[in-house]
């Protein structure tokens, strides 16, 4: 895990150097110092160091990859800024969220801005070295991350109080809201180092596998952490009613009494610690915990057979490291 | 006018069918209304008609570049989406404003999805013989301008309340907010068209001008109107406290004793018509309405003198009507 560590510390600190540079110009102040805020605010930067691990790894430049690599962050940051307007969430690494801050007209804004922004950063990246049809051709992938990154905010939005969402129709909201994103990332890192058309492919695909791992993990982590792991109170996604794979898999095996049971817990906003206790019981009764981990793990396992594509470098071991990180993390 | 009205009608047809086609796969379907709603709605669908007479005149095919067209008028709806619920405006085209029929949640995901649509839809230009290098050039221009517009919305609810505005930097405002985007509609298809980069700087140049008289007519339309044409009540910008080249001549020119007066109306946002009528008549008094009026036309004249840069063409002429069309609509 300090590998990780390092390896994120080591991409992460050039990223935001280049994310606040771009940033710099922006005028007024106020939309200028909210479009930066949550980058100030640190983060672990997962997206770009991918998108500069998979550009390394297929052999191109750590230094021509760093603006889009930088691009895949803001996107995130974007994203982090308008899904806190609509879940009214007051907190984000630590710190008020955007809109706590400076009000939701502005966070808006603020999040408008950096999606702009990284579309031109990505464009800019012409004066790389990389030719005009990969610019393009990342540019496609940003654009395709980013109409899936909404599809599955309002997704997710539309699972509230539907308690029949299948688990087909969950992996869809999550490859959408989170993985597709983690994936764009890995893809466009190897457009940008040069890959051809198979490897571009392949780099997606483990991209997805463990951006569906990583979703997997942030469900499993709030029921099977503890607070100060987590920063959080454990099980607040069952008090907040949110579909995970464990409530999926949950409400599909529970008979008629225990799936009742269930569901009123998920429906009462206001559940005490002794409901939310009770919920964990029966996931664990039908199995349902392990279920996730064990769905989340084999996902991680074929992302790392995929690697095998990759000629051997320290980049493609970072890779795999990577792909453990996603499931061996605490927070 | 009615060769304009013509001129509009044409166009928009073709760019309807491109972006009701285009968002046709979102998915969820309350996603998909959503951001397809205003498009459905109508709308002048003046920037993308200059991104086509752009191209044309420059002697590109109308055909390809109809999706970077399209796009811009993606890119408006977006706008309008986020600007009605930061201004909380209830109607939008005479239907109820999207985040009114869905909540403000979903419409913030639908502008979000016709941004990231819009990106998504000149990258694709590419299949219509336009360069991978021509292609990233618009991309370029579309996600400058997406800054701009967000710049210049902060800009405007910085205005908010700020009586000592300088006519400079309201024109910086307006550039910002209203007349980016149609000089990079302009510029854009005159990219797309395969100008040369004189001539893409000039049509950029042509758009901010009429861009710049477009938002001035706006505010002018607001107080000399009549409620008919307008479609709202006159001098609502005035009930709001909007900052318009009006209020910042007027205030610049008037005595103390008349400026506290339209300072007080002006914060007032429950002013009596009785009070409107008084503020129109200080912008009179001190022939703020006709400077405006001036202003307007003074930059639809350079705007008509730099077409001159073309060769002729029914598409030159077009442009020549669509300038003057800015300041002569009635609505």
């Amino acid at each position: 895990m300090s590998d990780v560590t390092e390896i994120l510390t080591d991409y992460s600190k050039d990223v935001k150097a280049v994310i606040e540079d771009y940033l710099s110009s922006i005028d007024p102040e106020d939309l200028q110092k909210s479009s930066v805020y949550l980058t100030e605010a640190g983060g672990k930067m997962l997206r770009p160091a991918l998108t500069l691990l998979s550009s390394q790894a297929v052999g191109g430049n750590r230094e021509d990859a760093l603006k889009t690599a930088a691009a895949f962050e803001m996107i995130h940051t974007f994203s982090l800024i308008h899904d806190d307007i609509m879940d009214d969430d007051d907190m984000r690494r630590g710190k008020p969220s955007v809109h706590t801050v400076w009000g939701e007209p502005l966070a808006i804004l603020a999040g408008d801005t950096l999606f702009s922004k990284a579309f031109g950063l990505v464009i800019t990246s012409k004066e790389d070295n990389i030719s005009a049809d990969r610019v393009a051709e990342s540019l496609a992938v940003v654009a395709d991350a980013c109409v899936k990154i909404c599809e599955g905010q309002a997704l997710d939005m539309g699972f509230e109080g539907n308690f029949d969402v299948q688990e087909e129709e969950y992996m869809e909201m999550i490859f959408k809201k989170t993985a597709a994103l983690i994936a764009g990332a890995c893809k466009a890192g190897a457009i940008v180092g040069g890959a051809d058309s198979e490897v571009i492919d392949a780099m997606y695909e483990y991209g997805r596998l463990i951006g569906l791992a990583f979703q997997i993990q942030d469900d499993y982590l709030d029921v099977i952490s503890d607070e100060k792991d987590l920063g959080k109170p454990v099980g607040s996604d069952i008090v907040e009613g949110k579909m995970t794979l464990m409530v999926v898999k949950a409400l599909s095996e529970a008979n008629e009494e225990d799936k009742e049971k269930l569901v009123k817990i998920l429906s009462d906003p206001e559940s005490p610690q002794e409901d939310v206790d009770i919920a964990i019981d029966l996931f664990n009764k039908y199995g349902s915990i392990e279920y996730a981990h064990d769905v989340a793990l084999s996902n991680v396992n074929k992302a790392k057979e995929i690697l095998n594509i990759l000629p051997n470098s320290s980049s493609k071991d970072a890779l795999a490291l990577l792909a453990d990180f996603v499931i061996e993390r605490k927070s």
